[in-house]
């Protein structure tokens, strides 16, 4: 399968099939220095089949986590570039989940001021949701995405082949973003997640998934205003994922939270509970609302006195309110009363 | 007087007006977080003159000079940003010469993937030069501008009474880059510069080199082609100023040597001996061509084993060529040898 993707200054194709990572060099140019920007979990096996397809290549591996979207790597990762001179012709090979996209992304989007960048996303995270959309971006000290750009790759490969070897943990992790994207965008991808075998049928939850991001993005790709429903459960997701740190909640299950946090009505609730328990995700979980909230209070879609919150109209439909900040912490406060409750009423 | 620069994303506006500086408020929205990056150069007045407009701003003040296109002070800024809870719709204003536009910008074009950013230059270089392009980037160690964006300003204001202040050096270094702009572009600004008063004269001189650069760079916002003229004299220039270090050439001091190496035609020479002598420029230098050559290795108009190259049809017109990068280092060799052989006939 394939997608093509409109961005202001061009368009790129994302190639989705299983197998895909072992033809890269029919679709792209490898022939010209490439940086493959990796991670400690991706089997070598992975980046041997890529390896094969360049006639230079590098390969930089970062420790997993977090952690390697920071300056420091950073930094690192542009003076190996330019000890081996790299130059504005090369490119930059992302071959890992979206810690690895982003920070690869963010190289190639200022490296010489713009090189070419491929993305090779191996989670299901990352094949749901950060393969479209040119966000890119590394952290300042626990401070999520603060610094990046928007820099669009030129092509994606997503080979469904590479979550054989991703644990169980991760793998449903990533398909809350799949579940976000039919919750605000898309009634019946819900349902079928609700129905569906989520390994075999992996293929279809990820192109309807992007077929969702895709149309959000191409109507809105600088995020002024439609974009903004990609955040639902973002916000307080964020927050959730600061406050634990990054060795605690993963992307996802921070998201699940935030998004079950955002919705009021109770018959939405009633729909997802069983999704939630086949998604191995909770609907509740401790936390100090003022320090949660805090984290908030960075959040990049913060201006001075409001924050974009996304909440359901109903399944398959977002809308995006502008909320006095203050509100947060209310909405926070309560869920953790609301807990309490829960818990002494059981 | 004013431009309007259309990019793929916007148009801005150049205002270009003696005392510009104390009605910025008027043309932009400065009722909202500002931080105004200057450095140790700046008169203390130009900023006061800023920040009595602006409701809440922040001011950040470099040590003067190169270094501050550093990675360190890049990380401090956004590092201060972020404690000031600046937000997507608050905004970056430069003011100074081009080492703080190149940073300011490139701070402005990754805080939170990019926000709002004001350029004031203050010098003839940065007013003539770098107000135009969108081109920001901060250093690696002694390479300069490995690490960029392509970044438009939501307005620039040049303002010339502040020139002023700037030492006589820098005044004439700036109109290099004027010439320059004549030479490959526009034959009456070349006459021009030989015949006026480059003080009482300042604006013209601003506004007809920016009309080149404007045109240029419109026709070509990505330096895919025809904006590479404007690399005229950089090649060989770059490698002269890194390998000066940063304490030694002045940028436009640089490229007029790497012009007037790039020059063959002896007539061209004619005409340009006095004007170079006006503008206080040297005509040859000392080196050691196989150091220089090593800088322009590590420039980024290099790829693998051609590099761009700007030389001049006539006067007023450049043509650029692919050529075999050794033949660079033949070139400096040449002029080293040149340069002994006019020594010993004199």
């Amino acid at each position: 399968m394939q997608l093509h993707i409109q961005t202001s200054t061009h368009t790129y194709p994302i190639y989705l099939q299983k197998g895909i990572l072992s033809s890269l060099s029919s679709h792209v140019d490898l022939e010209r220095k490439i940086i493959i920007i990796t991670d400690t979990n991706i089997p070598t096996q992975y980046i041997q089949t890529v390896q094969q397809q360049c006639t230079y290549s590098y390969v930089y591996t970062c420790q997993s986590g977090e952690e390697a979207k920071s300056f420091a790597v950073y930094e690192d990762i542009l003076r190996v570039m330019l000890d081996q001179h790299f130059s504005r012709k090369d490119a930059v090979i992302a071959l890992g989940g979206g810690v690895i996209g982003d920070l690869a992304g963010f190289v190639a989007a200022t490296y010489m001021r713009g090189i070419d960048f491929i993305n090779i996303p191996t989670t299901t995270l990352s094949q749901i949701d950060s393969s479209i959309g040119g966000k890119v971006a590394i952290n300042v000290d626990s401070y999520k995405n603060m610094v990046g750009a928007f820099y669009p790759p030129i092509a994606v490969f997503i080979d469904p082949n590479t979550l054989q070897t991703l644990p169980t943990r991760h793998y449903y992790n990533g398909l809350v973003e799949a579940l976000k994207a039919g919750l605000i965008y898309n009634k019946e991808l819900v349902t079928f997640l609700g129905e569906c075998d989520v390994y075999t049928d992996i293929e279809k939850i990820i192109y309807e998934a992007l077929l969702v991001k895709k149309e959000v993005v191409e109507k809105d790709e600088f995020e002024s205003n439609l974009r903004k429903i990609l955040n639902f459960g973002h916000t307080i997701g964020h927050g959730l994922e600061s406050y634990y740190g990054l060795q605690g909640l993963l992307h996802g299950e921070a998201v699940a939270l935030g998004m079950w946090y955002s919705i009021e009505d109770e018959s939405i609730k009633e729909v997802l509970r069983p999704i939630y328990s086949k998604l191995q995700q909770r609907t509740s979980i401790q936390y100090d609302p003022k320090e949660v909230y805090n984290y908030i209070l960075n959040d990049k879609k913060a201006n001075n006195t409001t924050i974009s919150y996304v909440t359901l109209s109903t399944i398959g439909e977002a809308k995006v309110e502008e909320i006095e900040l203050p509100s947060i912490l209310t909405r926070l406060e309560d869920k953790v009363w609301e807990a309490h409750v829960d818990k002494a009423s059981n």
